[in-house]
């Protein structure tokens, strides 16, 4: 060998296939087989078991969405209700928009990624991380909030039950985790059920409701709750805005499709786009319908019983099993909504992951090719968040959807961006960019037209929130959030800074070593001693033992042993006045380490006896363990036990 | 270098003293600085601060003795209570015979250990582990129930304490370890002021109490205690010998000197024969003058009050600063009790390791010269005896005092034997026997018949214990003890096991290594890559990289890096169809040992790098630490992860 560093192009490489198969265990008896990285594309889900995953959050806000807008108008009494309908009518434009966005950001990023991706890629690193953040949380929140909030529903139904709620949701969490970890196919499948189940009883309930309506027979909910109001208030601007960015939560979820892409079967955009059109149809067309019928029915809100469990009552006219099936439905999705969060949360995590924002184990994709540490992450905290909140969803819910409405808010910014970047292009021209490539593309001007104001009100209806909840717990949001990007910041400074310390630009090649020194501690003189001082001398023929001695006795065994079987090898015997080990011999490694020439690497063979039974352990001092721990930040030295199995080692083959 | 083993008994053995002095930190501020094992001598005690140190346990018997004899004889009625002094006389008769067969066992072993190294020597190794696992059990049981009845005693006067009982002890029982841990001399320094404050309080107790009653003027107990007999019985011999093994509880202690004979000053023997004698003088005559007085007062044994108490407060007329003085010397004695066994129960499982049927951890002596493990351990398994019994002395007791009495029999039948076999030898003959020296001793057939009458006595006394005690918990120990014999001879095995395989007898030289193989698992080309690289070439010609590769595009990069950086070595791409990492290079590397030559050893060097921070290595998957995990118990081969300390390496010249 010429000098270390041989530029050589043809250097032999060798493929081989891992002859490795992941034996059955229990692990495939509860997730299934292993599945094969090819396999990729047979998990791939199409548009109806999409929409089961994905929907599933946003779907779930249309059982909450009206009652929030009627809740804030009830203030300022029961004729403020007729504003309701208009309202909403607003929120869908809205959500209009946000889907028309939603869907160009799928075609333009068919990588997926969402919010996160367009902001990466038009506004920059900050905006992106920000918006990384607050998706992230939400998911844990979404988790933590339908799973509590399905839990009190149940704890409503059965009484008994609500001392053991947060048992029975960190249960229902593991379940769903449970099922994720099994392949995202897999989970579509199951949670499908539930999902249409509610979709049929929703449209069931508005179809029967508008029958009995336009046939006049409808009438108005019989016997309804009592209206509470804390304070009266003139009705005003600041009011219909409080009603409409609370009416906004019907939008949360939206995004989850534009996070899940690559989750779809080819052509990817185009089954996400059109999972997310219809999503959203059925959102829209639910959520107004409910609305309008709420009014009608002189529906009230309130805590004793839902919105939807007054129309559904005052429709099905009791509490017949079509109620009960409306109802029980209803709190089957606030459940599944936490589904569509492991869909998403775990694919964003492994984007910010292999963006170096995350820690990188994030982006392993385990045995049914899904991220199964970031799905293990998302239930361990949502589960903790439940513990520290004893599953109580007011206590929960105002750090809810902020985090959403800012990530709409960068992902239209973003989309606006691109669009303006898109104008600037000439008819034919590509430009590669990170996440997409970006082409000109007509009528660009009235799509970043839409974009803006989409970007506009979300940002408004961001500030709105963060206003009204302020109080009720939104500071910790505002808190968390910065606190978040801080860290992302702090780890993708750790992987930067190391990559520029491993980076081999601008590395000279490192001289050959040219002395190779070995020391070796024993503790006695016997087959393991012998054995490692074998090993020593096969890689060095400098080499020093050593021995520490506290015991004039046993030294003078060693050395009269040594003198039998060191081979003629040098002994050091180390007094060690207070009976220390471990301390006695670093001082004296560092000695030896001060006085290497250059060039000069020192090896510390430990011979390490590996007993049979592992109790037996307890019976030694882990000296090697110990050796190990202590030398690690000490440069420039190697530190290696060579194992003597104690079990095995009967004839002279040793190493 | 022409053979690998070359006999060479001038090999080149250099002593030096180590250069390491323990730093100055809160460890010293707590314990006290280091000492030498040159010190030693300096920390022996002399005769007063050893009956401080081992008389205490013994002394507090004084303060139950008498009323565990008086609650046997009061089932037969008061009058019964005049066989008390004669059974105290029977008592101190063996209290005296027990006394002169230490004294001479403490003559014959200077080295100490008492009963265990005594019944070694004498009877044989599973004679000396029943003795070992009785005295270590009840010394543990010393520590809990004397603890336990101290806090109880501090209960009775201040009732709001009762309910921290447990954790009052577990603090009382850690500081006495505390204390302990700074070494023999300064817990003798310590607890000698309430030691010879208890012995003054009771010399002038009874001597006031001999002056009243020779004047006339003592009189009975004034309001004595109600006496509560469960079931009247008639006076007979099991009652009576139910007594007398009652009030040989009395005893228990006697042999704590004999074990702890090395913490005296020189001359040993001499300064712990003394002490001996002085301490049995001293719990003789308390004892009897106890038993003598209880009985002419008209004490009566009573849960409410003590004998002690009653005899206090009628000596002294009530409950005056005199009586208060005995009654606390008699709580802190108590507590002290413990201390005892702390001094005992270091020194001979460190002796039982030492011969190889206990850790051999137990035999190391801590910065103040103590075997701080066997203070640790003792402590930690009183105190969870405490946790589980509560710290209740009437579940604890039953289990007390056999073991003491098991010991002494096997000590008198050992001294027995050895009397026997010193007969056997002629005047001026010398036997070396493992821990002691045997020679012709005049008069060896009348000193083996009183160490003859003492083997049955107690042996009498440990029987009658068993039977009268057996179902108030003494079948406990009557399982415990056999137990913890097996697990003393299965550690025993394991290590006699060890040595065995370990020796070097009959070891035939192992053939000098003639091929190195080295395996280079890397997870990139970058510089702790070529450092490691380095390394590899260095201990080998015979090199492989391997790479797992999970992504295509990955892999291309390393393969190209790997040739410029490379330098020619071979490039294995392992593919991984199940995303697995270290499965597939077991699998491998699992492959390639199975191919080895004779003579051939394999070595796997994994870069690793050091990153600065504790917290970013849970940003890193720890690849060598499963490595070596996996392979610890794979023969024949060598894991050494070569370290890149990332803060460090600047400059080309790394190891």
């Amino acid at each position: 060998m010429s000098s270390f560093v041989r530029p050589d192009h043809s250097v032999a490489s060798r493929h081989r296939e891992s002859t490795f198969e992941p034996p059955r265990s229990w692990r495939t008896w509860l997730f299934g087989r292993w599945l094969q990285t090819a396999d990729a594309p047979h998990q791939a889900i199409g548009k109806t078991v999409g929409l089961a995953v994905f929907a599933s959050d946003a779907l779930s806000s249309t059982a909450y969405a009206t009652q929030e807008i009627l809740i804030v108008l009830a203030v300022a009494g029961t004729a403020a209700f007729a504003y309701a309908f208009p309202i909403s009518i607003a929120i869908v434009a809205l959500l209009a928009i946000v889907t028309i966005s939603y869907e160009q950001t799928i075609h333009a990023y068919p990588g997926g990624g969402g919010a996160y991706i367009v902001a990466r890629d038009n506004l920059g690193e900050l905006p992106a991380q920000i918006a990384g953040a607050a998706l992230l949380m939400d998911y844990i929140l979404t988790v933590s909030v339908s799973v509590s909030s399905g839990v009190a529903q149940i704890g409503s139904a059965f009484p008994a039950l609500h001392e053991h709620r947060v048992a029975l949701a960190v249960t229902l969490v593991l379940f769903v985790m449970f099922i994720n970890l099994r392949g995202v196919k897999e989970s579509g499948v199951v949670f499908a059920i539930p999902t249409y189940f509610f979709v049929v009883m929703m449209f069931l309930t508005v179809g029967t409701a508008f029958l009995r309506h336009f046939s006049g027979g409808l009438g108005t909910v019989p016997d309804p709750p009592a209206l509470e109001i804390a304070e009266a208030k003139a009705i005003g601007l600041f009011l219909i805005l409080h009603a409409f960015s609370n009416g906004t939560t019907a939008l949360t979820g939206v995004e989850a499709i534009s996070n899940g892409i690559t989750a779809f079967r080819e052509p990817r955009s185009r089954n996400a786009g059109i999972t997310l059109i219809w999503m959203s149809l059925i959102l829209g067309s639910l959520f107004l319908a409910i609305t309008y019928l709420a009014h009608h029915i002189g529906a009230v809100p309130s805590e004793q019983e839902t919105v939807i469990s007054q129309l559904a009552r005052t429709t099905f006219g009791g509490r017949g099993p079509l109620y009960l099936g409306a109802i029980g439905a209803t709190t089957m999705i606030l459940v599944m909504a936490a589904n569509t969060a492991f869909a998403d949360f775990p694919r964003l995590s492994a984007l910010q992951a292999a963006d170096g924002f995350l820690p990188r184990q994030l982006t392993y994709r385990g045995s049914r090719l899904v991220f199964s540490r970031g799905i293990a992450a998302l239930a361990l905290i949502a589960c903790l968040l439940i513990a520290v909140f004893q599953a109580s969803v007011t206590g929960l819910i105002p750090l809810y959807a902020i985090g959403v409405f800012l990530s709409f808010t960068l992902s239209q910014a973003g989309m606006t961006r691109r669009w303006w970047k898109s104008g600037r292009l000439q008819p034919g021209e590509e430009l590669k960019e990170k996440g997409s490539t970006l082409r000109y593309e007509k009528g660009w001007a009235a799509k970043m037209v839409v974009n803006g104001f989409g970007a506009v009100s979300t940002a408004l209806v961001t500030v709105v929130f963060c206003l009204t909840k302020f109080s009720e717990g939104a500071w910790v949001v505002i808190l968390i959030i910065p606190t978040l990007v801080l860290l992302f910041f702090a780890i993708h400074m750790h992987y930067k800074d190391l990559a520029g310390r491993l980076s081999l630009d601008d590395f000279g090649a490192p001289a050959r070593i040219r002395r190779h020194r070995v020391l070796l501690p024993i503790s006695g003189v016997h087959r393991g001693t012998v054995n490692a001082l074998r090993y020593a001398r096969a890689l060095s023929d400098d080499v020093t033992a050593v021995y520490v001695s506290n015991d004039s006795a046993a030294s003078e065994a060693v050395r009269r042993k040594w003198g039998l079987w060191g081979g003629g090898i040098r002994l050091v015997m180390l007094e060690s006045p207070y009976r220390l080990l471990i301390e006695p011999l670093l001082d004296y490694i560092k000695g030896v380490a001060d006085h290497r020439q250059p060039n000069e690497i020192l090896t510390i063979v430990v011979p390490q006896f590996v007993p049979r039974k592992r109790w037996h352990n307890l019976l030694h001092a882990q000296t090697a363990v110990l050796l190990r721990l202590a030398l690690l930040f000490q440069r420039g030295i190697v530190i290696t036990s060579v194992p003597y199995q104690v079990g095995l080692g009967e004839s002279g083959e040793e190493i």
